[in-house]
């Protein structure tokens, strides 16, 4: 691996294929400010060409033995593929959730498979602008195929999830009878539903529960409607017909509009998330010193409330 | 219940006992914006009194079974108490994840308790904005006992599960053989440690791995070490131990001063969440009009680049 630190030089191996520089240049994304830019300068001029694939589902669904399969899938097919398996970090310890990617170790030594966990400290901003620059930057060192796995539980995950070309949602059977999984939101974002671990009792019920709920979410009559295909990822059963489902999707997604719609909302997303960054950049730089430091008092002792504070510390900025 | 809109008679009413117009000023304090900020500035001066007690824990560990048996104790004990039940939101639909608070309508009927969900829709500021709102104009009309119960899974649940006065974060036994709950960030918010379902095997197991992750955590020598108690919530087993180890944190907590430290970097955080979001209404003023629509376009026909377009929008702002 190139030794250097410098963003150009590792960027010019990276897409000489070295996967060093290219894990060196996805942790400089992941840690973001002015480092993370200047990666995302190189990279966007050179990307456009990738597709994005996103696989949820609640925890425990077989997320990771079905991106597995699929990476064996898509190996058969002499495809090459990157994964980015998106960790929510703890807000206290940074500490990934890394137990299921061994998992995807089978394929670590295959120079056609890139994976990659990724992990934001601190604000929740994070993912939401370091996933797309990392798609990027995959993309512009030829990586085309990039499927990204995530667990569906909270908002932020489930918003990151939604927002691949197609995204894949991962349920087994039962999971009708769960209250807990955030269904309303897994719905809105599955482009082809997966019942995985479906040498199960359940899967009929399940996939009545998936249409039943279809049918109730009215699509308009020309729209896409998710296909339903059951799995047992732990075999590879199932997995070249999930696969058979993403590409009817992209084709689906790419003659209807759709797919330049969702890339153009997607784009106006990622903008908006840069001008809400850097003013939350200002807003640490404004919550500091001695003043701010009175201003908290004084709403601790509530002789100030923390609306007429909020608006001293503000100024003319907002 | 009163039958206005109009936020100082709502607040009236609800300091007379209206329990609906209570229930109307939650509203406009979930739904953010103005008419929260005019609720929060009647409820700030009037607030102070109350204690709040965290109680959170992974989806299915009997948080709402623990949270009904403490109603029914502390009423034994002829306290008033109200609960808020926070709901994380889908992004998608603003659905609430609502199973269990059945369990709760035990007392539903009780003057004496006062029980809500608070779900935020749309950006993720909400809840911590929102949280702290709520819990002061329930104090503001004296409910002195707050009980807020969270989720634990994601980021924004676990931030707002630790922001109670004290944290009671359930587990059951066996819940070391999983990988996927956030344990690193459960530990650090943690006060009380309960093992809920300890009826079933695994007690002794569960509780020496807790011990074994708080040994490993190397608290501070006069610190407060999180007492473990074991309960089976469904039958009242326990309750009152737990009860106890909350009035024991209590105790801690504000003769070591660690509950003036903690609500005074509570302050800072709401203030600078304030400022934040202040900033976030101004990034959604920019994002928006003619040249916001052009220069979307320019980055998805790779004209611009998203930085570039983030600082043509943000002008002098930041």
């Amino acid at each position: 691996m190139a030794r250097t630190t410098d963003p150009v030089e590792l960027f010019d191996a990276a897409r000489a294929g070295d996967r060093g520089a290219l894990a060196r240049l996805l942790s400089y994304i992941e840690r973001g400010g002015e480092l993370a830019r200047r990666v995302g300068r190189l990279a966007y001029p050179l990307s456009g060409d990738a597709y994005t694939v996103g696989l949820t589902g609640a925890p425990g669904a077989g997320k990771s033995t079905l991106t597995s399969a699929t990476i064996g899938h898509l190996r058969g097919l002499d495809l090459e593929v990157a994964v980015l398996a998106i960790d929510p970090s703890s807000p206290f310890t940074g500490g990934a959730i890394l137990g299921d990617r061994v998992r995807m170790q089978d394929h670590a030594t295959d120079p056609g498979v890139f994976i990659r966990s990724m992990a934001t400290r601190g604000h929740l901003g994070g993912l939401a602008l370091a996933t797309p620059e990392a798609i990027r930057l995959l993309d512009a060192v030829g990586r085309h195929w990039v499927l990204v796995e995530t667990v569906g539980v909270g908002q932020v995950e489930v918003e990151v999830a939604g927002k691949a070309d197609t995204t894949v949602v991962v349920v087994n059977p039962g999971w009708g009878d769960s209250v807990q999984a955030n269904k309303a939101g897994l719905m809105e974002i599955a482009d082809v539903f997966v019942i995985n671990k479906a040498d199960r009792k359940g899967v009929d019920e399940t996939r009545r529960d998936l249409e039943q709920m279809l049918e109730l979410s009215d699509l308009p009559h020309d729209a896409w409607r998710p296909p339903i295909v059951a799995t047992v990822a732990s075999t590879g059963d199932g997995v070249p017909e999930v696969w058979d489902a993403v590409l009817a999707h992209r084709e689906h997604a790419e003659q209807s509009g759709v797919l330049a719609e969702r890339r153009s909302f997607r784009a106006g997303e990622e903008l908006r998330e840069i001008v809400t960054n850097r003013l939350r950049e200002r807003a640490r730089e404004i919550c500091t010193g001695d003043r701010w430091d009175e201003l908290t008092e004084a709403v601790v002792a509530q002789t100030t409330d923390p609306w007429t504070a909020a608006d001293e510390m503000l100024g003319d900025i907002a």
